[in-house]
Formats: structure tokens, C-alpha cells, sequence
């Protein structure tokens, strides 16, 4: 039987690239996403979607609600910064938002029997979340074979795969359309009008547009401005 | 400023002993519970009802639904074992439950500006969990620091409390008797009744009662046999 794996899927660029690169390496695709009160809950629409037409085997939404804590733009009342890509850890930072996010993946890992999770992280085109970077994702590892059954029983335990990691974002869409992505099938925006068109302006948006401009292709989604 | 902590409470014996802890120990409470669809659910009633009793500043309840992904006798539809504590991990075992928990409150605490976390676990009198060990937990405190802005920006970084990791059950409730905690405002059944009596024969009301017979004190919450 295929091996199965967990992939943290938001219906961005990168984590739709991502459950194309689970699949190459020979994985039945789990997509997980999650509706943690963001106001951009229009990437929700799109995953769900858009999950199994990506090739998705199954695809789970967790529900919880991040607004009663507070602390980022992306779920309190901050404004979304449109100023361009800046050196500081920027306020769209969700706290210990991906710490949460690995941890619903791995508890549906677990019942799953799949030893295997992909996260679309990256450390070189991104915004400077602590929680993107390579040894917190091997922390979160260490931590995830100690935590479970599986973990300790088991035989190699849980493996975190980051295949985004070390790859600019025009790199990440090309292998991507070489794998065959859509990416009129994905969204990026932090900040989508009503409609869901993006806004071409918040972090998101313009890393996204560097990228396919460095790659020497044209996004295929249509933007506000 | 008195500094925050923020409190992993279910309403039982052991995190409101450590909630009492936390206070002893000068820091003003931030109790949090979890709605994850347990079939316990009278423990939310009685932790609703009790936080700001016991001393917390505010009482957070994260709901989300475990049920789900299924894999564990406290919230899929497999039957909680009454035979007595064994030796392997049993089907109450939810998988990854700490580590979902715990990564909520340090998403909570890095909001609130507090670097300090509380959990009851204990490495003995338990139910041979593996997200219950000294090892696990030191690995969430090294995993958490890398994951946050406040564990890269910050001064000394997130710090796991478990006072409870080397007591015995006995031990636990003299120290919380000690401090004024009143028992009888705590609850620990796996399986109430509808009225919410405990049942007496899950493990987790056999370590419960067994801890006060060893303490040479009387449980003040009533059972239904």
C-alpha cells in the first residue's frame, strides 16, 4: 500500500507546490487546513476547493478561533502593512501559529498511521517568521517523536519534510510547473478584496509576483491592481 | 508588575494543584482549557465554573474538534477501559493532545507577554502517556523558543513549569491541600454520569482515589458507586 502523508495545505503557492512534491516522492496526500479566524478566510474557499483537484486524498479543515488571543494582523484588528518586504518579523506574525498548525498534522499523522508530514516553509524568500526557519523545524521533530505513541513504539518515527526550504520562490514555481501545478488553483493574498481578487501589495502578494517575474513567467491569477 | 504564567487547566486534581503552584510561586494566572470534543465534557462545566475560584486572572477556553481524527477512547467511540492501570499506553491516549495544548499556550503566553507556562503532567502515578516524560517536555521548551518572536527577541525565553513531574499522587494532593486548594472544586472521571458523578473505576479516578487513601485523606467529590 501507498505510504500516506500529512501535508499543511493553505491553498498557497507554496503549500500547492508542496502536495505536488509529496505526491512525486510516492505519498497518498492527506491535505490538512486549517480556519483559525484569519481575515483572509478566502484561502479557505480556495483550499476546500481546490484540495482534491490538486490530488488530495482527503482533506481536513481544523476549526479553532486565534481571534480571542490576539496579537497579529492577520487575526486582530492591525492593519495588514503594504509597504513592502521589511528586515523585522513583521505583525501579519501569528504566535506560535505553525507550532500549532505541525502539532494538528501530527496528531492526524498519528491516527493515520503515516509517519510523514510536508510543511511549505521556506527560508529564503519569506517574511521572517521565526517559525520558517530550519532548526525550529528540526526542534519541532525532536519534539514529535517524543510526544507520541507513534513516536516511541514506532519504527523511525515522524519525519517533518521541508522540500521549499532552501528554494527561492521563482525556483519553487518552476519545479512546480514542471510537476504540473495549476497555479490559477491557488491564492496567496494576506488581504483579498470581497471578490477574492488579490491585492498585489502585502507581503504575500509580492513575494508571489517576484517570483513567477523572476521566473520568467506570468501569474495566472487576476489581481485588483 | 506581577508576571503572568499561563496554566494548563482541565479542572482536575493535578492542574489545579499546579494552578495553586503558580501562585505560590508569584506569578498572576492565565488559566487555559481545550473543548476538543472529549466525551468528559462535564470537565468543561466544572473548569467554567471554578478557574477565577481557584485564582485565575482569566479562564480561556480553546474549542476545537479532535473527534474528527478519532484514534483515542476519549474521543472516538471505542469504550474507556475500566480493568485498572496497565503497563502499556492505553486507548485513552489521544494522539499528540499535550503537544496541540501546549502549543496554544505558548501561543497565548507570547500574547499576553508571559515567558512562563505551567503543565500537571507526572512521570509516575500516570497513565503511561508519552507526552507525560521529563524528555518530551524539554523538548517542547527547546522547540518553542525557536519558534517564536519572543523566544529569538526575547530575554530568557519560554520556560515549561511541570512541579508536579516527580510527585506521587499522594504527594500532589498534600502539597495542594498546603496551599488551600479545595478539591471538592476539581474533577478527574474519564467517564461521569450524566449528573456528573465520577465513576470511580476509570484510571483516572483509581489514581485519583488511590492517591487520597495514600495521603490518609477523603475524597470530598461523590461517586456514583
Amino acid at each position: 500500500m501507498q505510504p500516506k502523508a500529512v501535508i499543511l495545505y493553505s491553498s498557497g503557492l507554496d503549500s500547492s507546490t508542496c502536495l505536488a512534491m509529496a505526491i512525486r516522492d510516492g505519498f497518498a496526500p492527506y491535505a490538512i487546513s486549517f480556519a483559525y479566524g484569519q481575515r483572509h478566510g478566502h484561502e479557505l474557499q480556495v483550499a476546500k476547493a481546490n484540495a482534491k483537484r490538486l490530488g488530495a486524498v482527503e482533506h481536513l479543515v481544523v476549526e479553532f478561533d486565534l481571534r480571542m488571543m490576539g496579537g497579529s494582523a492577520l487575526t486582530a484588528d492591525i492593519d495588514v502593512p503594504k509597504e513592502g518586504v521589511g528586515n523585522e518579523i513583521p505583525v501579519t506574525y501569528v504566535p506560535a501559529r505553525n507550532t500549532i498548525f505541525l502539532s494538528f498534522a501530527l496528531g492526524w499523522a498519528e491516527t493515520l498511521g503515516a509517519s510523514d508530514i510536508y510543511i511549505g516553509v521556506n527560508a529564503l524568500d519569506y517574511s521572517g517568521y521565526p517559525d520558517c526557519r530550519p532548526e525550529y523545524i528540526a526542534a519541532f521533530e525532536t519534539m514529535a517523536n517524543l510526544a507520541t505513541k507513534a513516536g516511541v513504539e514506532g519504527g523511525g518515527g515522524f519525519h517533518i519534510h521541508t522540500p521549499l526550504i532552501a528554494m527561492t520562490k521563482a525556483e519553487i514555481i518552476k519545479a512546480g510547473v514542471a510537476l504540473g501545478v495549476d497555479y490559477g488553483l491557488t491564492h496567496s493574498c494576506y488581504d483579498p478584496t470581497p471578490e477574492g481578487l488579490s491585492c498585489g501589495r502585502c507581503d504575500s502578494c509580492r513575494l508571489r509576483l517576484k517570483g513567477f517575474s523572476e521566473a520568467g513567467l506570468s501569474d495566472p491569477l487576476p489581481y485588483a491592481d
